[in-house]
């Protein structure tokens, strides 16, 4: 199944942008009266019919709408982002394919890099979603100061710290069916102050296995061990 | 703690490669009597003290030898590449981060990709070992026929195909302190003919959860799964 975005459809766009309704007639030579399936991003696929195969503006009408399966719990990312804006972009990729619902970039102590272009992190997270055949794309904030994170709502908090002295694995207290927050900090780790911070403010201190991660190798490794708690 | 490579160290090969010394001399400008720890990527930390700080063959002693902590358990991906070169690489710096042992690359029906540069892998996998500080470089075997798998040793021997009518994850079948084996296909999955053939040499077929991932993201989330098993 080749999917297509459209977030206003429920609005009544039923079109697709250029980029989109070229990539659909040019690209893959779709023609009136042919069958496509939409999504607004919001957790709705709906299965259409093109009415005008237009390169600029590919019109359809729509068919049916079916939602998507519902998870039983809600992962939100909070990460510092990294040095190489590559590796931000594919942790956007990586856990949006693995399902995430919120990702929130942190301005930490000990960030080494605060500009961020959430356009193209929204664009990588589009074309992850399409290509993994999900109805939802992920919330992505903008760099966020480390405290406003507090305010953030979630069921359970964790904070991934290297401390090989602290054995407690995120598989371990994680539980099943919850609405998790976790914070992943930047190459140089979170000073202590945002680590007493974090504790003060209900964060539980976790590992994420023996080894020495990147940080959106960590950001990944969390997402899938909470995915995996809930299969 | 900055580690450098030289897999001959065991060998009576005190100096690092023309690479490493440059990096050693010239970026970090280690001189003679400074303190550097060198790994054989073969379970080995070496302590040593630089006795010739050139930038084309920088010399040093051995102070101390000291093993790496031994795992109890041991992961072979056994992975068609992808058509995209970068992706394959991205795979081996993040299952050498995580902690893999050996990596196949395997011929496939479905596969798209035949040329691999192994060389261009194994440096990949010596940057991410000394990045995640760690002495075991994976052993990456080249392009190898799918049925030549069937050969390798392990204890636990999985397959990973989509199919959601199969719902046992792997974290439900697979247990603690084992050789796993597994196996991930490329885009288009891995043809019934291999399916049929590999369920008969002793492999489980098992999911990675309800998202359908590229090869290289469930390459990854394998490696994750088994490890934190294991934690």
């Amino acid at each position: 199944m080749l999917l297509f975005y459209q977030p206003d459809i429920a609005a009544g766009t039923t079109w697709l942008s250029e980029e989109e309704s070229k990539h659909c007639t040019r690209v893959l030579r779709k023609r009136e009266g042919e069958a496509i399936t939409v999504t607004d991003g919001k957790g709705f696929f709906y299965e259409c019919t093109i009415t005008k195969a237009d390169a600029r503006k590919c019109e359809f009408i729509i068919d049916k709408i079916i939602p998507e399966t519902q998870q039983a719990f809600r992962i939100h990312i909070a990460i510092a982002p990294t040095k190489n804006a590559d590796r931000l972009e594919w942790l956007v990729e990586k856990v949006t394919e693995l399902g995430v619902a919120e990702i929130t970039l942190l301005d930490c102590d000990h960030s080494e890099r605060t500009y961020t272009k959430l356009e193209r992190l929204q664009k990588v997270a589009i074309s992850a979603m399409k290509q993994s055949q999900k109805a939802t794309l992920p919330l992505i904030h903008d760099l966020s100061p480390f405290k406003k994170i507090f305010t953030q709502e979630s069921e359970q908090r964790f904070i991934a710290y290297v401390d090989f002295g602290n054995p407690q694995h995120l598989i371990q207290v994680a539980t099943k069916h919850k609405h998790y927050l976790i914070l992943i900090g930047p190459e140089g780790d979170f000073s202590k102050e945002e680590l007493a911070l974090a504790l003060q403010h209900g964060f539980m201190k976790i590992s994420l296995g023996n080894s020495r991660l990147r940080t959106e190798t960590a950001g990944m490794a969390a997402c899938c061990l909470l995915n995996s708690i809930n299969s």
